[in-house]
């Protein structure tokens, strides 16, 4: 057969393993497989095959083949100028090299393939609307023996095909990564909302963004208004407890310049940016090498209510360290990270907010307690120690968290219906008369109209735990005040804080008796179970007291007067 | 030249072509050349090409060439099993037709060319590693002019070719959507969390969702578990106003089951569903077609402080009506549906864990404030009064919204220290002794010991308003008390709160005389301007009184009476 009768059938294999090699979408797999071909269309002994980095200008060390030495040099790389690879993309023409190894060009740096005796070399930029893309060398080809122009149309159209296939397995991967760092965002973004404790929050926001940018180390710092200065609140790495709760003046480093200015940093080399910070690396032994810095902007949030929105504003910075790999920060990575911090600033935000709100109603509570206790000198703490022996009986109980949470809050308001009993009453030294005696007894009512005419009792929190305010001088045999509720009638809340009342009123100082022994007090209770106090609560406080979660007015007097000593 | 000769160079031309077209990422654009190259290699004059989904076996008629009346036929879909495309890609393999026209496989329904006189045809499925993609019709070629043989290797060449690129481009396209619907939910997932407040919320996620989902309508219901039935709270679509607030028993329809089970349901046609409840479409006119119904379920929120974690919960559900375009519900509409729900449901249970906080908080405060007035009962409403007075003065003044929510707070806890005056003093109907009165002037004293005891002077929200308590009977001249601070000395919220305070106290009721006219009133807040009060203050008193914002108390328990005899 002569070429020209070849030539079709020839062709047509070619084209059909080209077309089988294209449909593979793997970036990888298709560079492989694309330099196996040319190699073998060129019968060449070797190849090599770079990627062109258009964002940073180098050449990266793709594929190589036929020199198992060469292996090593994958991944790495190189300035775009350099070498016959470097030559090729400048010069956006393919070219012949008949003395490789006596060329000028050659970098014998990273052209190194080992033990191979180098030739000759052709050498193809690839080119995707004029612009590189890549390049590839084959050498030690077998060029001589066939017709050159015919070569190299048919290598013209193998790589031109190449370069379509590359850029669309590039537009491919890159979207999948995009796709699925959007994806884990999602997911991170969704998951940060679920929790208001700020420590916690911290915790994960920073290991989340050393997952999603695939960075060494994290870290996030906020602005310490009351002091004026930057507090590092978490970091990543090795010895990070070392700088932890690290403070440096407002202004003052990276994190210091995008905090004040709302811009976001990124330092490639950080030992050239004259605004790094050296002293956090010389604690804690880290080697910042690169660093991708940006602002944590709370936005304005709406709260409704009384409060109305708050203002957008800088809370601090987060800072990602190190990629790795050995590549850069790159704008997706930018773009990410700015996202991922927008939504931390926004959820640190509204955990301050919750916190400020719920701390106010946390503190105001026990100020009501105290100024409730306060009105009758002699019963100073009662409500707090009410309270706390509720909590007890009720995790005794094994009630849920949310139930105590309710239980805790209602038990402390318990004789809040005593702010209208009359000072002459509460205060009398002798015994009440009946009229006064009546006045009394109605505490638990104004307790509940307390609640009532302040719309407490609407609120899902206490639409159940009023009954603490309400029943708590309840008995089981129905002799008891104000309703004479019999059994079950009588609320759980209101049994346990029955039993909880009792126990601290018989426990505790009184200007015309002295506190009862505890043993004294538990058989008391013993007694009235099951007339006066449900058993199950009077069981579960002595089981609680057995635990040491139960301490009287004395002993926990004496406790914190043995702290103080210490 | 014999075609031997010719061969190769047509080959190439071919190729190179090929390679061009290939060379587009665009999908349509891809389709519509690749057309165009195969009707112009088999000298045919009329084309269409088909897209296979798997996912409903149907084709799609995504090109026709060479007859504009098929062009109506575009984006129109068909059983996999009908006509010669059917057949095509049933046999996997590809056809010539001698007669179309009386072809009994012929589908006229679909396959109708307009004009056109149909002679032959060739038809090509696209099978991508054995699987179909589509099929490529191509009629009234001139196969007899050439080597049948060559001409369906050349063919299959290139739909072997033209399918690994529809598969690339589809992958890509598939990709790109995805990451932008990705990014899209990260964007709105983030906004989300920039509102507390519920009707805002709501709204939101429902034009999002929408806008998302690319759907004619959205709704959200949630259970409301006081009367154990579900709400729509929010629906959009034409005369949505006509079932919003609507509520149905729980269980009931779709929805009902969503929020029931916790499982998705999607119905792409829900005349055929049974559990479709037909009253709201009647009711709105709105026509349901397709439904995607997603649960709303919070997951485990971590609150920290007292209350700990409140457990996950079903709050409700939310439902997609209607995708546009004449499309159904994909894999990705639902996934992404849940996602966006289950933001949606974290969000909705954070604010209302906010809404209960702040609303007990605030409740809190009103009670304090209503029991702080009732320990004098001359002094009913004072201490409420005085708050929205001073809030009138900081609006007038222009304080942020930040410092009025504050002043509003401390405003109403002004006098809180009179709790720890004893009733004997202040309830005393006759003048106070030197004594007596001394105590009265400590009560600014006790306020400040009152916040700092329970450790609310350390919160951030309490940490300037500390003295609206402290220097409301401070006066400008220094001759106030409990301090004797002079002029700027005084804190704003002081200031603000002295002309709230003297003018309530002036204006309403007491036992030993009437309440001052109003412009006597003003008149000796103006005499005091200077001396006693802060001038702009007073102004601001002044200002806000004529625009109504300031009513006496008389004046505001006649408005109370008139909108109750209403």
């Amino acid at each position: 057969m002569n070429d020209q009768e070849q030539a079709p059938k020839r062709y047509l294999e070619i084209i059909q393993r080209a077309n089988q090699i294209a449909a593979t979408t793997q970036l990888d797999d298709l560079l492989d497989r694309l330099l196996d071909l040319i190699i073998e269309i060129t019968q060449s002994e070797a190849g090599t095959l770079y990627l062109y980095d258009a964002a940073t200008d180098e050449l990266i060390f793709k594929v190589v083949k036929g020199s198992p030495a060469g292996e090593a040099l994958l991944g790495r790389r190189l300035p775009a100028n350099t070498g016959l690879a470097g030559y090729a993309l400048q010069h956006r023409q393919p070219f012949f090299v008949n003395d490789v190894a006596n060329d000028p060009r050659w970098n014998r740096t990273f052209g190194e393939m080992g033990s191979l005796d180098l030739r000759t070399m052709f050498c193809v930029p690839l080119l995707l609307r004029g612009e590189p893309v890549g390049v590839v060398q084959v050498f030690n080809g077998a060029f001589e023996a066939v017709d050159e122009q015919e070569e190299l149309l048919l290598i013209d159209l193998l790589t031109s095909r190449l370069v379509t296939e590359i850029e669309k397995a590039r537009l491919l991967e890159e979207s999948q990564q995009r796709e699925r760092r959007q994806h884990a965002l999602v997911e991170i973004v969704s998951h940060l909302t679920t929790t208001l404790e700020r420590d916690e929050l911290l915790r994960r926001i920073m290991s989340y963004a050393c997952e999603l940018l695939e960075v060494e180390a994290a870290s996030i710092w906020l602005i310490d208004h009351e002091r004026n200065d930057l507090v590092l609140h978490i970091a990543g790495g090795e010895n990070s407890e070392r700088v932890e709760s690290l403070r440096v003046p407002r202004g003052q480093g990276i994190i210091g310049h995008v905090i004040e200015t709302g811009e976001t940093v990124v330092v490639n080399d950080v030992q050239r940016d004259h605004r790094f910070y050296q002293g956090l690396d010389q604690r804690s032994g880290f080697q910042t090498r690169a660093i991708l810095c940006v602002p944590l902007r709370s936005p304005q949030i709406i709260l409704g209510g009384e409060r109305g929105e708050v203002e957008g504003m800088i809370i601090g910075g987060s800072q990602a360290l190190n990629p790795k790999h050995g590549r850069t920060f790159s704008n997706d990575d930018i773009v990410l990270f700015q996202t991922l911090a927008s939504q931390a600033a926004t959820v640190i935000r509204l955990a301050e907010l919750y916190r400020e709100t719920d701390s106010l109603f946390t503190r105001i509570i026990a100020a009501i307690t105290g100024a409730i206790d306060l009105k009758d000198p002699y019963t100073r703490g009662h409500s707090q120690r009410v309270s706390d022996f509720s909590v007890a009986i009720a995790q005794e109980l094994g009630l849920s968290r949310e139930q105590i949470y309710q239980l805790r809050i209602a038990s402390k308001l318990h004789d809040v219906g005593k702010i209208r009993v009359p000072d002459h009453i509460l205060k009398k030294p002798g015994r009440l008369d009946e009229e006064e005696f009546a006045e009394m007894r109605r505490h638990p009512l104004y307790g509940i109209e307390f609640l009532r005419d302040n719309g407490l009792l609407e609120l899902d929190l206490l639409r159940e735990s009023w009954t603490a305010l309400a029943q708590h001088h309840e008995r089981l045999d129905g002799r008891g005040y104000p309703y004479g509720l019999k059994g079950e009638d009588i609320s759980l809340f209101g049994r346990i804080v029955a039993v909880a009342d009792v126990f601290d009123a018989i426990t505790s100082h009184r200007p015309y008796r002295p506190p009862m022994p505890i043993d004294e007090a538990l058989a008391l209770l013993q007694r009235g179970a099951g007339t006066e106090f449900d058993p199950a609560c009077v069981e579960a406080l002595i089981r609680a007291r057995a635990k040491g979660a139960i301490l009287t007015q004395d002993e926990r007097e004496q406790a914190i007067a043995s702290q103080t000593m210490e």
